[in-house]
């Protein structure tokens, strides 16, 4: 255990700046962890702890080590001071953790069953990336693909909305021809999201193995998802309002299948 | 139309205070939008415009006349510089208007048909607020009820998150008692989320006139409305993850009564 007293500290400044700075995240191949839960599940799912810090005032260093389990970060105990300049809630019990990032391969991915699978298109804000993973991990959806992808997954607020979706549900970035091209091969239908020429979303079949695309925020879907698509979907829709936020589309989409499978 | 170039300008001064301060938007009986789609839609919606703003370099007096039908607000141009000042998002097309509040009265409800209500007890987060306001004009929901609300209904977050479900959807702010007494007094069965002693919100019929009661984002429903309940529904969930976002479990519940309905 080492002691923080100031905020000048080196270990501090290299954290503010993974917090600060997907850049430099990705450069050392790490990604950031707040709250306690949140560290919690990125330990028992397997994440590589590399450093974690708690305040001083509101934890023992027999909390954390009692959920590590044998793995050896540096755990660093920090004046409320210096713990209030990294965390986002302070004055309150919590932890910050950094990680090494872990490859998924999509060598592992079971293809048995009837998988459900979600894929995002060129999404753009954390946010939206967070709350998805937290839906989709209380609908067991079996991996999550981004598709050229312009958000940092690892960005903290994708993190932090998912409220551990983030460690639970597999998720694989590549190029949309790539995902595509993967899926064909293992014949799992492609429900893609759309306003044109579209099923209502509860008419289609969602019991067999199959991947809904969602498009970005504002543009909705590109036409490799259109001239792929097995089915076109659409969430009808009659108010003045013709759009639904993506997250909450998902959701209506994911939980439909929940229904179809029960 | 006045012109204004100094961001001490009284009004816009006045307007910056609105902006932020929900006490004083209560005390003057008034909300701001931002947004040209969302001004449109207020001013369709029979909300009578107080002021508008424009900046000088993106838009010209006669854009707004032209949506407001002979109501007579002050329109003030500003320089670029006063207008970003007034404005989340400046350098782009875009307006500001403030409005008086109109008051919705109970009496104007249309309980005929099979009207669907949701009921927010004690919501926090004007950005859920206004999440589900957008999803509930996509799903063409009758009415939204605040039942012991925390939240101010005029946040300027609130408006712009619902995309112009605000003007929209009907809302009504009361407390938890008078409500359930309203809903009961016009047999309009009770739908309580929550998750102890539920049936799957799939299982149960949302065909018939329903209110759906959706608890605050971190503390569920209070005793009185699962007292009152016809009937307790949950998502049902498997993952890591337990719950999901209060605006995301309204839309999933809003569009399974939806698909029954269809």
């Amino acid at each position: 255990m080492k002691r923080i007293e100031s905020t000048k500290n080196a270990t501090i400044k290299k954290l503010q700046v993974y917090i600060e700075k997907s850049r430099d995240r990705k450069r050392d191949d790490v990604f950031v962890v707040e709250g306690i839960r949140e560290n919690e599940r990125a330990i028992q799912s397997g994440f590589e702890p590399l450093w974690l810090f708690y305040d001083e005032a509101h934890h023992q260093e027999s909390d954390i080590l009692a959920v590590l389990d044998g793995r050896a970060p540096l755990i660093h105990e920090c004046t409320s001071d210096v713990f209030s300049k990294i965390a986002l809630r302070s004055g309150v019990p919590n932890w910050v953790g950094v990680y090494h990032r872990s490859k998924r391969e999509v060598g592992d991915i079971d293809w048995s069953g009837a998988p459900l699978f979600i894929i995002l298109e060129a999404i753009e804000k954390p946010g939206n990336l967070g709350a998805i993973l937290r839906s989709a991990s209380a609908a067991k959806v079996d991996a999550v693909f981004l598709a050229d992808s312009v958000v940092d997954v690892y960005h903290p607020q994708a993190i932090r909305n998912s409220l551990g979706g983030f460690f639970d549900v597999p998720i694989f970035s590549d190029g949309s021809e790539e995902i595509t091209s993967l899926l064909k091969e293992h014949h799992i239908p492609l429900m893609v999201t759309t306003l044109e020429g579209a099923t209502p979303h509860y008419d289609v079949n969602l019991k067999q193995s199959c991947a809904i695309v969602m498009g970005a925020e504002d543009k909705g879907v590109t036409s490799i998802w259109l001239e792929n698509a097995d089915e076109r979907i659409k969430i009808p829709m009659g108010g003045v309002v013709d759009s639904l936020n993506v997250s909450v589309a998902a959701a209506v989409v994911m939980f439909e299948a929940i229904r179809q499978r029960n």
